[in-house]
């Protein structure tokens, strides 16, 4: 069974799903979402994710939103296939469980107010917020401190191995690294430096920005 | 092995961790932790706890942070003693990781932000930003009118068993309900008033108040 994803292919949230199914070797299609013109906030779309949120994947009669479970559900459901993104042990997986927090929890909010009024605002003609931005920005430095901490004693966050927590933080740092100008706030932490490069340069990441 | 819980009992992220080990009947000890004498901010706690935030369970050797990661580990790890909160097949928890990650990113942000203004910062003698008030309140009753639509068509968030997703929400909606005056956000949705007494009448609960 193909899994469809509904959700602009370029979305953050929609490359966090494509990168956990490339990295699990899963065949999808991806259906398009034109949010720039409202199609997430349709009837129709609304039945799919009531929030009106992308993305959505479609799984035969299986529905699921929310791109953390999403990848959650494709990593257990194909535990042996492709790259092993939970930990060996239920301990492993508890400490993978830990950091995708600590990336729901205290990254995501700096960081998406930062891409949000640095990169999305001025095309969609908004004004920017440049004291939210300063704020985030030291926000995320505090946050970015500690992930230095913890890479200085292993390679990814969980442990010495790849995992949804690493996965789940490429797409909104590939816009700050690439898009408004932050990029330092990652190559000013050596390990957070090394880190970047190395997840980064997974071939599934690479196959993610084709789309 | 007795799980030492460190945070203070009637912190809301605690009383989630605890909750979850009622229901799994699972023994444990909580350390306090003294927040408000900056307990949480000692070199001894921050290297249990670089963030600084309670709580973090120590289980043995092992430790962990991040109360919905705990959750996750115990619920796994004791899958067939207590009550089962995670669902009996992959599918069932792939929609407990999406509401709980509906919880964490969509209903979490809003409450937080109304306890912190109407309960915490007139104990605290810090303002009251009434304007972020008014907003958190808009944001939640629209999450809350999602979750009287799904609780039409399921007892619980889930599906129609209790689950992680519905424990992870009781902490910080008790405040709502019993603190901060807006006990009617619940009770003017009919769903998911008797999802609230559903939820908050089992022993589990109960017990957690003892504290």
């Amino acid at each position: 069974m193909v899994v469809k994803v509904h959700g602009p292919a370029i979305a953050s949230a929609t490359r966090r799903v494509l990168l956990c199914l490339i990295e699990k070797e899963i065949e999808y299609e991806i259906v398009h979402v034109d949010m720039l013109n409202g199609a997430n906030k349709t009837p129709e779309f609304l039945k799919l994710q009531p929030f009106g949120f992308v993305p959505v994947i479609e799984d035969g009669d299986y529905m699921l939103y929310e791109s953390r479970a999403i990848i959650r559900y494709y990593a257990e459901k194909y535990k042996s296939q492709g790259t092993e993104l939970l930990g060996k042990t239920i301990e492993e997986r508890g400490v993978v469980e830990q950091w995708l927090e600590v990336e729901g929890q205290n990254y995501h909010q700096p960081i998406y107010d930062i891409i949000v009024q640095l990169k999305f605002n001025p095309k969609l003609g908004k004004p920017v917020d440049m004291k939210l931005v300063e704020e985030s920005e030291q926000k995320l430095g505090k946050v970015l401190d500690i992930y230095e901490e913890r890479l200085s004693k292993s390679k990814y966050l969980a442990g010495n191995f790849f995992s949804l927590a690493d996965l789940s933080h490429i797409p909104f740092t590939h816009y700050l690294v690439n898009d408004v100008g932050k990029e330092y706030m990652i190559r000013d932490r050596k390990n957070v430096s090394a880190w970047w490069d190395d997840i980064t340069s997974r071939p599934a990441w690479k196959k993610v920005l084709t789309h």
